[in-house]
């Protein structure tokens, strides 16, 4: 989480200054870029007949000709792994004719989700988010979209397996995905995208569900310094799915030429599952405020109870002490002193007195440890 | 509620990474599919005139014909219980070309209320709710609508018994109900299951009445998680009507070609309905705020009584040790020490000071156990 | 209060599965409605030249006929009291055409304030209030009307005299109320209904300054359940003029062609007193919530005091305690032991040491009972 | 502040039940309307090259007329001060053809602000503010404006000085204000009374920052209760500033025929302070519930403070007085008691005791009062 | 900020009653305007070839003549420094035939963010912004743009920096930013602008962070208000910016002639980042609550703790304390008194008892100090 906001942080200062369209690499700062991986494309190549893969070199990348492969009417998607090289990014960029700002927001791995339509293509920003439950932090992957006429392009910094299913489903013989367009494909990366946040919402509720048990044993600071994360995280989720919920509503519209008529269904279908994890997420912020209400009733429980055991213990002993003053006190004519068994009956009455007020006590329900 | 939550989650990540349309039951998962009973199908064909129900078989499914009822003027309902059987969904989807959307919708049962309009048809989904009182859980069924030119299908897991008072009065002669379209019965059904979501409101009410008691009485943490938990299933049903409300709403508006004109005053009272039950539900969690705000207040009073019963006890007992401590010196020349009464008159000092005591606390009302 | 809501709550359940337009009284249960008085239709004729008031018996009504009144040129006001007779709102439904939901509207005295517009009259529903000063409670009365060309009708359960004011005027001689069409005697009822809201409004403001004075003395657990209780009936006057507001601004905007222009002006008075009363009510209920944070304020302000009275009388005996301890001692060798008024010079010790505390107390204002 | 919502209370019931139009005046109840100063109307006629103010009598009024002026070129803006008067309001009412209810809410001095355009004339009502630093309370007057094309007539109850600066404006020979038309007359007024609305800004800001500071100092009772009294002004203010928005923003719109397009860049300006005004309130609102959370803040520390404070005292003592105890016991065989300077090390052993603890305190912080 | 807000309120008192567009500057009152710098003003005249920057004398403005430059295809940027010299502002106003409403607005430096478009310029306000850590304040300065169609001017009390990096691009031979317009030219100064918010951000990020652990660790009133003053800070900058994005989001929409279709897309970036920032700050500020929440809880916790302390403390004496008074009684016939021993045999009685108390209290981990 802290991490995470550091080098959201720091990113920002390193662009002020700069002309716009500058392409500097913007994420975790942290890592060495030049100790980075180098940054891999990906060629997948498809009609309904056959797939190709291909790990695109320097050399292929610069010998690519787009016009071949639509000639020969097939789709082609271009994957990157690894936005932090400027050149690589800037280098597909002139080749499918990008808007400087686009290739920035590429590189900027912190930008908000969004869609921009251009002439030759619409350009879709989102995120992908990995809940570590042990630490309660969150990671997040900035995923972009350049969808064109002829071409999909995708580019994130690490392989984060979201396209995965999707990639496993395309290989198949005769996938019903491979007939279909390349805005169909996009839908699906899309979707694949969105389900993953129904896993993390899931893992938030299993700690949240962990919590709200927690708190009814016996809360402790930890499970204040919970909630609070828990809290963060669900922030940061909120800010990353209302944008994406617009973007994704505005596809729905049909305001886009590059989706066709067909696909929307399959939109709308996603604009419900944003929509619905949305919700899910206000459900537990709401869920999160009631925990928090329960703590500091909890707490205020406690500082009464601390202040009966006192208040139980000071009735215990101050009439025995009472007693044992008087019987001190120095009078020359005093009952009992002198009897054989008055110091044991002193005592029993102290005793008598205790055994009294326990039985009191019982009877209020100020001995139970619990209210 | 617990359940409830869970069996939602877990049916979640299921899904991940299924091609869009993939028909896979999605519902409670402790429940095995396998062992869970055969679905029905029910078919209700009538016009004005009679009214015919048959329990439809897996071979009567599949030489249904539609077309025939219609020659003949009847109008069409089939009502499928048990939509954990992929298997009979799709075969209804196919007889009825329905979008494989809208297949997977049925089968999934955790969707939020929502309306599709295709060409041929109208797609509508909408939750059932089941109150357990004594638990403060809340079971919730998804029934599914499908409103087509000439037949309607309705869709649920369970009978939850929502669409028996529409039933029974379908069969009598010459029910008003019969003689009106297809249309019309969708909305006696829908109007029959937001009745039912009142039912659930009044339980509610119920509770939250007995609660708010309670609360004035005497608060424990019993009654902090009860106000927790009724939060929650107002949080879930709120969850559930308020996409219903766009829903209808949308309807009222007259832009669904599957409404007659006749029909739409009776779809604004479902609308006022459900307006009505999200107002009330609200009414409930501003109540059930000013009853956590009960609770925090008297859990402090609580505090500052036991605070009070110390110094009580304290400064009853105080006085009569530092008497009794006097009288224990050891000084030579002391007053009283050697008079035949004069331990009576040291231990009469001591009962007049608590006694005098006493009065004091009295009038300052500090030994009434109430405030 | 509570009698209100479980009334609210009984009449939903009763309506469940009936088709609709079933003509049921929902109202208050605890009354038998055969033991309800028998209700009174007064027919009100009237042009600009003279006004007849006539007790309208059953036999009356069946044969009431309104185009001989119409063909006079007189105006027609039917004041209907006694909702629960479902017979004789049935007769007079079937008299001016009325729909079936509107009479059932008209029975279930638990609805929102609504405005439906038909094409031979428009339906208007909203509510009258009465506010139980001493008791905190709030009953409310359903006032509908049916506004046609040649006709107004009222119905209420009880007379509520909130149409006293207006009645009073239209039977003065050449009262200009005469003059102006039936929309304006409509106006003029519901302006005399929304005056009724200020009436209860004051009574509020004035519960609600007692209670401020009060909570600035001496707050109890009273006080925070008058708060509560008082937030109660703002909140349910709110739901009712809500609504409310958003009929009477519709019927401004012109948009209804029972209401003529001239009338125009007035509605949008009524609107001005609609939101006006609305934002008193918001005011209130901010006010409410500052007491709430007052009370609270208070309650911890006061556990406060509690353990400073401990402190002072543990400091005040402690040091008296310990002096007594020390000289009662059995040192053979000890100082003042053995003179004459060693005692005394304890005994003054103790006090001195009293009274310099009592000096450090009041200087840091431990000793006043106020903070 | 209490005796303004009284006054507001008792109006509105006092026009139960009137039809509308009546001419009743409603203000401060506690003032004799007949004991009141008989009403002012002033006659300020100009053009670009002179400037006549005359005070009109009774006689002068019923002799007026304002086509004179006109056709001399003359504008004309008539002052009047006293609206309680309902007579000299039907006079002008008559003279200048305004409608019923308009001369009704010049009158009814606890009217919301509004515009409401007519076909000769616009009426315009506002609210002039005067905020009693000492008390904490806040006087407001009702400030109309019917703005005709030949004339332009103002309405005060008192004069609040507000129009001075203006006047003072237009006496200067020469001055710019005289050449432009009376909708920049009526702007000119407007704006004079908004900007008085920032000196009472002002004064709320330093009593807040009083506040602020008094609440890190020394919090007491005094403090929450100015806090929830300046809660209650900025409330009533914005209460009044919020429609006024709306008022001027319609006029910036330049959809009122009376003001013309020239004028509009200046009403924007007075746009833009009704909103800055409105931000700022939202920044004292803000503020002030912050200094609530710091108030309920250091009273549960001072809870606390005086809990360390028992504490720290039962610990300094407990010790010592058990060694008292001790060396009180009546065992035959005990060391030190025989002892010749036996006393003296047990004093010392106290001592030496209470030492240690105290220096353990001060390491702790324990002894400081602020935490 | 204090001091901030002190000026904001100074400043508009002075303003009251005065004719609008009187010239007046308006801003920091602490400051003697006759002791300000002179203000200083800078011609930047530039073409895709060259760019030449000159610091003109009052002769040289008023000599200034713009159509040279037109016609020798320069564009002209003039940048004005100290506003507070209305004499200077009121000189370009009229060599630019600034509406005098703009020229106010331009000495008032406490504007609201605002865009006023008119036939020959569109005229924009923004603020820029200078976080000191240390104090947990914050300045403001006031930047105004005028962009006609062959000059921009921009306004500013004091040099802030912001425009260096602009001027810097802009001074490097073939600068892209030379060839293209001025609305480019203002777009750069604006993103410049917008960019320092982020850096003000980050500080506060920062400090908030800070907060969090040390409110984690020891939270003492500083922490509280240092909590107050950031709510503070973000409320400001919040006013500052909200108002700012409306602004941007009309230039995007294309609705301003002065802003080129090609600029569009930049804008639409600086849209961008203004809509994250202010998401951002609402970030912070819900952490800030989260953080009060904390602290709130700390404090009860630590009232929580003290009474434990104090409770500990009673319970390890009392018992020892009563031991020895009854060993300090007169009775003739008591046990181990006469015992060689007896003494020590009470003292281990009294040790033993402490140290089984020791033992369970350590085991209900009532002596960590820690909960």
């Amino acid at each position: 989480m802290k991490k995470h906001r550091k080098s959201s942080k720091k990113q920002l200062s390193k662009k002020i200054g700069m002309p716009p369209g500058s392409l500097i690499y913007v994420g975790d700062m942290d890592a060495d870029v030049s100790k980075m991986p180098k940054p891999t494309v990906t060629l997948v190549a498809y009609d309904a007949a056959e797939l190709t893969e291909t790990q695109l070199s320097d050399d292929d990348l610069a010998a690519f000709d787009l016009s071949a492969f639509t000639r020969a009417g097939k789709k082609v998607w271009l994957n990157i792994h690894g936005v932090h090289d400027a050149a690589v990014i800037a280098k597909i960029g002139t080749l499918f004719e990008l808007h400087p700002l686009v290739q920035e927001d590429i590189l900027n791995t912190e930008q908000r989700p969004k869609i921009d339509e251009f002439n030759d293509y619409v350009f879709l920003e989102t995120r992908s988010f990995k809940y570590d439950k042990a630490n309660l932090t969150m990671d997040s992957e900035q995923v972009s979209f350049v969808l064109g006429h002829d071409y999909l392009l995708t580019f994130q910094e690490r392989s984060t397996g979201i396209f995965e299913p999707v990639r496993t489903r395309m290989r198949a013989t005769k996938a019903h995905i491979r007939e279909l367009g390349l805005d169909y494909l996009a839908y699906a990366l899309l979707d694949s995208a969105v389900d993953r946040y129904f896993s993390v919402l899931e893992e938030m509720v299993d700690t949240s569900e962990d919590l709200e048990e927690r708190l009814l044993s016996n809360p402790t600071n930890t499970e204040l310094h919970m909630i609070h994360h828990l809290k963060h995280v669900s922030m940061e989720l909120r800010r990353a799915v209302w944008p994406l919920r617009e973007v994704i509503n505005n596809l729905t519209r049909n305001e886009s030429k590059f989706f066709k008529p067909a696909t929307l269904p399959y939109l709308r279908d996603v604009n419900d599952h944003t929509v619905s994890f949305i919700e899910s997420l206000e459900s537990i912020r709401d869920s999160l405020s009631g925990m928090m209400d329960i703590y500091m009733a909890s707490v205020s429980q406690r500082v009464n109870l601390e202040v009966r055991a006192l208040t139980v213990v000071t009735m215990l002993f101050m009439p025995a002490t009472l007693i044992s003053g008087i019987f001190g006190m120095n009078f020359v004519h005093m009952p009992w002193l002198e009897e054989k068994d008055g110091f044991w009956w002193a005592m029993s009455l102290m005793g008598t007195i205790a055994i009294i007020m326990v039985i009191i006590f019982r009877r209020r329900q100020w001995l139970s440890s619990k209210k």
